[in-house]
């Protein structure tokens, strides 16, 4: 018997559907023959190409060896860019549109090819989080942007080109819907109870402990009760943050230890998979808001969506997260 | 510049990066090697191997061959069974979940393994239609079943494991938080306007006329204003019908004249890509309301969904449709 759980974030229905014959180690990759190099010269991203990329946003120079560690630019192809205006347009009564006016911009993490971020130490991982801050605090003060989507694509599956590990923000003049539709729900929550539903769903998720990976000082991380994906984790911050703008260096060293963890044990335990690591963060304005948890999602692309998941939006997912946590708990890394 | 445009039945945001480098003609796949075979013994689907199969609900014969046409049996390994109870379980604040009670049912199309859809007569698609709306009208009776969805994944980029052409049904005991909001946004339509949101979209898509790709007495196709991937294709129905059970033997042969144009434009268009064709109706119970249409959605699995996607439900749609819709009219099928 499969069961259907209700994320309570989002109010979508998932069908947990784990007897369709695989148990959590199926989801372990072949091993992959070649490791890619540590310098490619045809990679617009690996040092000596600098000139191949748009103009440097900023940079974070590397003491020991005199070059840049981290190195931030705008997309060469973005999909939005700040030339225009937010004006709606209104064609007829079906068609509205505005510019595509924005910001997209590339932060490169390293300047080594092959140094995935599950193979990095957590210092460098805190200083890739700080980067996605600055850039942030920045972006966050142009006066159109209302949303600002920080997120990486690991792996061809995941829908990146370029295998040199690299992040993306993309600064929005318009809020997404999913973020409405989880504020309205959110809103409705602490209406009812005063409470935040992000900070409840982290104490029962830490209560319940079933499917819990990591606990430090200051974040916990889990595979959620209504996971869409096998695998899929959560990783929340203990204390009231509405927006990833509001976390202290301490945050982020705490945090870059819980992601190390995260990626590591997927890197040895499915055989470094393709995945998407996306922070949540409220909405430009929503920031200070008591209702809300900025957090970090890190989505393995192991299953395809087909029809019954885009048709109806409700998932099925072949994994019970109970038995993924369990998995990934067993897996000792360093 | 790229364009920011609203869909106005789900209010989500599409941007348009047609800029981002790549023409229509960029999405023709490469020419697939050798052909399947139209019979392949170890194939569960394929005539010999019934046995395989959980036991028929329902078959069609095929009056000059003196086998079956199209079979339908329980899905192997159905994502929602029969049994079970819709009793909500709420466990600590957060663990919403219900038995996964349902029905989850496969529609062989056709005795031949590669008898793509595409390729098939405009009788053999009414066929497969009629079966559609057969098994949705029985499986509406059952009294736990409140949202029907029926969709066929073609290709293994469409989630499929299996070649063989078929469908699927699964009837769910809770309608999706989609369809939900769906509603919301039509009913409201309908409240301030006194219309149907979709009749509205479609009268002008039509008087635009510039992504229409057919246009029948009794539907339209066209790729919409706001499509989320490129080639994504819309089927509309002119009269007004809630529910797909509501198609008359006429509507189901000009639906099926329609599909087959389409599907064949995409096969011969861009090499016989892997997608998703959905039936999108409204939910048990709402069927005769005034502000929806039933419609078929064609989905191409050209494009991967990447971390932006996942994390703003946003999408990035590489291609405009007005372009895409004048590649696919320019090719002629017969």
């Amino acid at each position: 018997m499969s069961e259907i759980r209700l994320d309570p974030t989002s109010e979508e229905w998932v069908i947990m559907a784990s007897e369709r014959g695989r148990r959590p180690s199926d989801f372990i990759r072949p091993k992959v023959k070649a490791k890619p190099p540590d310098f490619l010269p045809s990679c617009p991203f690996c040092p000596g190409n600098e000139a191949k990329t748009p103009k440097e946003i900023l940079s974070y120079p590397d003491q020991n060896k005199g070059s840049w560690q981290i190195r931030v630019f705008a997309n060469k192809f973005p999909a939005l860019a700040p030339d225009g205006s937010t004006e709606r347009r209104q064609e007829m009564g079906s068609f509205l549109s505005i510019d595509g006016v924005g910001v997209h911009e590339v932060i490169v993490e390293t300047p080594v090819h092959n140094r995935f971020m599950a193979l990095m130490d957590e210092r460098e991982i805190a200083n890739i989080l700080l980067t996605y801050q600055n850039r942030y605090d920045a972006l966050r003060r142009i006066p159109f942007v209302r949303q600002i989507i920080i997120f990486k694509n690991q792996g061809a599956n995941a829908g990146t080109s370029i295998e040199h590990p690299h992040s993306q923000l993309v600064a929005s003049p318009v809020v997404p819907r999913h973020f409405r539709i989880q504020h309205e729900v959110a809103t409705n929550y602490y209406d009812r109870t005063g409470r935040c539903l992000y900070s409840d769903l982290l104490y029962d998720e830490l209560t319940s402990g079933r499917r819990v990976l990591v606990e430090t000082d200051r974040f916990a991380a889990f595979h959620p009760f209504a996971s869409r994906q096998p695998f899929e984790t959560w990783i929340l911050p203990k204390a009231q943050q509405a927006s990833f703008s509001d976390t202290s260096m301490e945050d982020r060293v705490d945090l870059a230890r819980v992601i190390r963890i995260i990626l590591l044990k997927l890197y040895r335990g499915l055989n470094n998979p393709a995945f998407n690591l996306i922070v949540k963060t409220a909405p430009v304005g929503d920031e200070s808001h008591d209702y809300y948890l900025w957090h970090v999602r890190i989505i393995p692309r192991i299953i395809e969506r087909a029809g019954f998941e885009i048709g109806s939006g409700i998932s099925i997912n072949v994994a019970l997260p109970e038995e993924t946590a369990q998995l990934m708990r067993e897996l000792k890394v360093e």
